[in-house]
């Protein structure tokens, strides 16, 4: 735990308030003319999981009311998606997200992938049993459901896979794994049985060294190699597989550089990167993200959006109110 | 837990020994001329997983050895692997099941499909927890590894799903999907992505529902209609997949025959079936071996099998020492 803090950018008080006095200053900033948005930000913006959970628990027990409701309804647009995400378990978040993710109207892959590959494989547990407690299916029926094809391929064994987190490495094995992946890309058969198998059911450790081994032998990085057609969504979703199960900080340096750069801000991916990781990594995300841009983060989520949001997220991402 | 003991044959005495007697019992029965099965048998054979777990646990504490290890080398044959495969924690039994059964000289599918298909959701991932703690790896990759083709197509979902246990049933789903897979049965697509998908991924009661719609709609049981060829491994695999995941009672009970039936014992079959089922539906089952077989089950092992061997199996199905 004391390494994830490190790498996390949230900021909490020495002193913390308690869950009674938090719910009540909640429950002022949603009272009378109109919402106090910052007091939410102060408070909310600066507790962890555990605490937003007791704050919660709390405001039922005291108002009868569910507190993710009252933020539903007293906010709204980028500000209520940001700090609805936030509030929520991570877990009950991730459930969220890839639900939304396999609905005809956000469908995005991209989400599925990105879940399936930088929890940790409890976390990832965490999140199925969430989304059944939810939602009364399995995430994997409704993940094999929604795709098809190649990315079901490929989605369906990501997410299903209990994977092992030893440091253990094989290197015979990952000898034969990267000579493997580099036959298959070479012939371009991108979808085979193999390749699949490799990247979905092998540890993170191993498949770094499988994937070290293919840059030493074969001159090459393996996302170099795949990167033969950038219209093909699922080359473009392997690729980015294989980045976020062995380097996830820059998947999520390229995610916020291509969401910040894009004409009008993806908010969404925006908000997801900064509220999933804001506990998590954040803090050496935006140093890839410095290293990469020439900008700080924060200074170039600071250009890019406004109001309310934008303090919500400079919140999460370590500032002072 | 009511209704699993009601299923159950195991035999508990009213008044159980403590675990340090038990041990000492144990201890005493490895020492002197020769073994005493007998007594090995009064104990382990009338003892539940809990009450087995605290055997080992203080046979341990108290001689620095372990009790497993003892077994391995105090019994010999199906005996004792009867004897092993019972006293390990159920977990544990089903990691050691499913490694044995994705090594090339002990390669058995059939194990791989009843463990993934017969255990409840929750069972399966302690399955996969104790599995890493025991081989470090994850058993996706090593049953990934293992299989090819078709087999690796339906294992692979099969095991890694996090199965939704609700009753809930979406009847025009079931529809859909039971129409659906008459149409790829009737293709001979039996390796189709959705078929596959459906058994995978959808909730027991579910799929049960979807069986139960094609045979009211089509005629025909799905079993039936996917006995086309008894040669292919697959298609058998599959057959008993939905088996396994509808109506597992029966698939026991057909195993247990082919196992009996046969000319030479299937000893590995009827040891696994009797350990792995004796604590949770050995019961259901003899009923539904007695009705399809006009004998009842413990006659037909006893008149199978001999020796210390036979007391340990029809002590599990619950006959007094």
């Amino acid at each position: 735990m004391a390494t994830l803090k490190v790498r996390a950018t949230l900021k909490i008080p020495s002193h913390v308030p308690s869950p009674e006095e938090d719910s009540e200053q909640l429950r002022k900033a949603f009272q009378g003319w109109g919402t106090n948005e910052g007091l939410i930000i102060s408070i909310l913006g600066h507790r962890n999981a555990a605490q937003r959970k007791l704050i919660q628990a709390t405001y039922a027990a005291t108002y009868g009311e569910d507190l993710l409701k009252d933020l539903d309804k007293e906010l709204s647009s980028d500000f209520e998606r940001a700090v609805v995400l936030w509030t929520l378990d991570p877990a009950e978040r991730d459930a969220y997200l890839v639900n939304e993710a396999t609905k005809r109207l956000t469908s995005n892959n991209w989400v599925i992938m990105e879940i399936a590959s930088t929890r940790s494989s409890l976390e990832l547990f965490n999140a199925k049993q969430a989304y059944q407690a939810r939602f009364k299916r399995s995430i994997e029926e409704d993940i094999a459901y929604h795709t098809s094809g190649d990315l079901r391929k490929l989605l369906v064994p990501l997410v299903g896979t209990f994977r092992y987190e030893g440091d253990e490495v094989n290197t015979v094995l990952a000898k034969s794994e990267a000579k493997l992946l580099h036959e298959k890309i070479a012939e371009k058969a991108y979808n085979h049985d193999d390749l699949i198998r490799i990247v979905t059911t092998r540890s993170k450790a191993q498949l770094n060294a499988t994937v070290n081994h293919y840059n030493d032998e074969f001159g090459n990085a393996i996302d170099k190699d795949l990167e033969t057609n950038l219209e093909d969504e699922y080359l473009k979703l392997l690729k980015a597989t294989i980045q976020c199960l062995t380097y996830p900080e820059k998947y999520f340096e390229e995610l916020l550089r291509m969401a910040i750069n894009k004409l009008g801000t993806d908010e969404w991916a925006l908000t997801r990167v900064v509220t999933t990781r804001a506990e998590v990594d954040l803090q050496r995300i935006a140093e890839e993200y410095q290293k990469r841009n020439s900008i700080p983060l924060d200074r170039a989520i600071a250009n890019d959006t406004s109001g309310d949001y934008k303090s919500m997220l400079l919140a999460l991402l370590g500032h002072d109110d």
